[in-house]
């Protein structure tokens, strides 16, 4: 067993949904664990994680308007030090994923076949994204 | 330490919650684990898992009911080739989880009095569902 | 490679949020793992865990407004046994996080500037609540 750290640097320009799947496979291949888990965590409290049907664009657009909705910008927010997007990034991170765990076997993540993996961006701004993978295992 | 996976097919007959916390701590035993983490991964976009309250099926009929008003399948999706719980069910996998993972000491999951575990299935349709699970331990 | 687990306590005095970074970071102190995961596991059904900015208590404070509107007190839930923030309780507690793992490097977890971990607690009156955390590496 042992403990292998990796990091992800994702170009996010606005918001969106940006699929990492490959990216975080191609770290595990690099890293040899045939047998284990990879934990993928974001460093920022304004964009996040969520796996996500990765076939349909459409999917996700209605997601996007979703947030949109539940957490509109033009709400009235105590915090907007940074914009209109300041308090709907943060509580669109909360209701969303930070970390996620994801077993690896025969070297590969046990993905469905649907599912993809995305940094779910929720400023306007272009941000180049920092996440932390660590893979554990045999 | 080691890695042992093992998976669990779940039977759900359309939307609901689904206790599987017997199931898991079944694998636990299996594997002979007594101290590490059980990582808890559903293989699937239209369904998600939850920890929640196991002890009232009201409490869960309340969280059902709230999913149905939050996400209601009759708002106006762009996304529905698989009808009208097309996007909700993504939707609504998004704001649950994905993956859980929980601590065992002395071969057991340390949940609390309350907790149980769930599968959070959002199709109206029946599946049969593909959870995996990684122990990690010694 | 090895495991340690540690409890954490919290006294939450009624709804809000309350930080854990530095708790959390001392029991990794204490364990001497220098290399791999913390998780961290809320053992109860009532309140949750998030990572949250940790500079402006605006931010919070709007979060927690978003929630009482979200998830409110007075809508029409069939389970009040425990009074009417019983069922809002589960519920926020489910559109939030119970486990998350976070990577430790050179002994410090790897969180972004601005990442603080949080208890949120849903409940009006005071708890003492108990938190897992289970530090894996070497």
């Amino acid at each position: 067993m042992r403990v292998d750290h990796d990091e992800l640097l994702v170009p996010a320009k606005g918001k969106g949904t940006y699929e990492i799947t490959n990216e975080v496979q191609e770290k595990i291949d690099k890293s040899g664990v045939r047998n284990g888990t990879v934990t993928i965590f974001v460093r920022h409290t304004s964009c996040s994680l969520t796996l996500m049907e990765n076939a349909a664009p459409a999917a996700r657009r209605d997601l996007e308007r979703f947030f949109e909705k539940l957490v509109p910008e033009d709400a009235d927010y105590e915090h907007d030090d940074e914009g209109s997007d300041d308090s709907t990034s943060h509580i669109r991170m909360v209701l969303t994923r930070t970390s996620e765990t994801i077993p690896i076997v025969d070297g590969k993540m046990q993905l469905g076949t649907w599912q993809g993996i995305f940094l779910f961006e929720h400023r306007r701004a272009s941000h180049r994204r920092r996440i932390q993978l660590t893979i554990m295992g045999e």
